[in-house]
């Protein structure tokens, strides 16, 4: 079994430990939080981290109200901007708590006032030392090049932020029971990635809540297999990407039940219509007969719990499709697991 | 000659105009903008437009420190967050002035007491009935679906909105003056994309101010020759996707002098020690000449001025590869000028 998969496999219990492990600094941050004043919230990533971000952005916003942005390192980096952060709170999210701009950024808003967090897997990183807080997962040293339990332990983390801002309960204690469910896919996926051998280009398309498990899947099968995977919301791939797809075009859609589902369905008419392969990631019993392949979910998830469950047969997908193409999933040509820029 | 290059050679003019038209409008707002409390500017946009936004966060950031988002349309308009707006700068931009979705999260804002802008092409828009002032694009009316003059219009606003809002002279006088001269470059371009008719994807690389940019390349890559066209920052890229790269692998770069030509340097550094083919849209001698092929700027160019004339030769070569394709950069299939999503 490749490192990737196996770390894969290890989702329901890397989850299960951080919920119960984090806990009692979330008590104590809801309180922190409480009492100051936030006005924005700025996330600051790169790569998968950026993904979960991208997540964590829709979540926040709809849980909680509060404008949210994603950071572009380079204005603080590069530029040497001094971004008025003083009723902000900035959140770095980084596997290895070693990306020396996310850091850099982190040490900027720190000078400038805004309280800073810190989500990452590396307890003694660069990061946690900066940060006011460490969120940290407890997902165990992650070996693959591809980020796969640390991207679904950022997520987790988000949830709970989300609800120490917002003071909702969300019922996340389901996720690690639904994330072991999708687990059962592996076989399945097994025999799938046959069909897609020679898939060179495709695209994939989320949107909401899961519109960063889009870029996500892109950007493994982009790590794993070299398939150069666009990624879009459903809304922005109508936009212009859509003139992309002619007979068979590879197209993966996730597509819960729930806010999103009309826009989905809209989207596989669309592509139905020119032709296009659709595999679709879903849970809605229509999509998965309309589509040209489907993944199903289960339909106990509601869409505000999808992300996390839904990111695990795509990793598996673009894991084991990089070893059906005689790739290894475990060495991506021309990366390392630490990547660091200015 | 088709529309799209006509609209393409309208640009140094259409720029021109709306510098001399909206120039009194900019001093009233610079006075309104002032006598507020900012503490974020939330822009809102789809497809080309929300390329230009891209550009227009990283110019109003750094030249400004006010904290910018692009925003999120479906947090509003899917899931129906109302987000705590009051003391933002909510700008919508849209060519048509008739995205829906872009429309209603304008409306929303200004419910929330937000100040609302809208910078669209069309004075008689349902943008521009919601919004408290319309910064309009004297571009003439767009024929092409594949935006170009609008394109840079916005980004024009982009430059004098942060003037407005950052007190500062920023030289923008010259961007009409150096996007003419790069219109020169047509019949070069003319003869260069022969070397591109069969490539099927590629990957476009801008950062910072030129970030917006690629994405736009892209767009217009994806629109106008169906040529599956990635983005990235020069950072993002090596998070992963450059696993993509093998020899001969496209990539087109743009590396303005600036902040970011170290950053480019060391990208291409990297993609020749792999054999990718590298186009540069450049006005550095060293990356000019290092590039596989390279489409050579004004060296008068400042990174702050560049993005709009750096963007002319990539509009030219995505019309010109179309026609070259034996496509009709006038006809994407399966689009139509106004796109309408919820």
């Amino acid at each position: 079994m490749s490192i990737m998969l196996s770390e894969i496999v290890e989702q329901p219990s890397a989850l299960e430990r951080t919920l119960t492990a984090e806990a009692e600094k979330y008590r104590r941050l809801e309180q922190l939080l409480g009492s100051r004043e936030i006005d924005l919230v700025l996330l600051v990533a790169r790569g998968s981290s950026d993904n979960a971000a991208l997540f964590g952005r829709y979540l926040i916003e709809t849980t909680t109200g509060i404008p949210v942005s994603l950071a572009a390192p380079s204005v603080h980096t590069l530029y040497g901007a001094k971004l008025d952060l003083k009723r902000a709170l900035v959140v770095g999210v980084s596997q290895s708590g070693e990306g020396s701009d996310i850091n850099l950024v982190l040490e900027s808003a720190r000078s400038s006032g805004a309280m800073t967090l810190g989500i990452t897997n590396e307890s003694d990183s660069t990061m946690a030392g900066i940060v006011d807080e460490t969120l940290l997962i407890h997902a165990g040293r992650e070996r693959s090049v591809a980020a796969t339990k640390t991207y679904t332990g950022q997520m987790l983390h988000f949830y709970m932020l989300a609800r120490a801002l917002g003071g909702r309960d969300l019922g996340i204690e389901r996720i690690p029971e639904l994330t072991d469910h999708a687990l059962l896919l592996l076989e399945e996926i097994r025999s799938l990635v046959e069909r897609y051998l020679f898939m060179d280009n495709c695209v994939v398309v989320g949107r909401g809540l899961n519109y960063g498990n889009a870029y996500e899947l892109a950007l493994k099968l982009m790590e794993t297999c070299y398939v150069v995977a666009e990624r879009f919301s459903s809304a922005d791939f109508l936009h212009g990407p859509l003139a992309l797809v002619e007979r068979r075009f590879p197209v993966i859609l996730f597509a819960p039940t729930g806010q999103t589902l009309p826009g989905s369905r809209g989207l596989l008419d669309s592509l139905k219509d020119l032709h296009a392969d659709c595999l679709a990631i879903t849970n809605d019993p229509d999509i998965a007969v309309r589509a040209s392949r489907s993944l199903r979910m289960s339909p106990e998830i509601d869409e505000f719990l999808s992300p996390i469950p839904f990111i695990v047969p795509a990793q598996m997908f673009a894991c084991m499709l990089s070893e059906a193409k005689g790739l290894d999933p475990d060495s991506p040509r021309s990366l390392s697991k630490v990547t660091s820029t200015i």
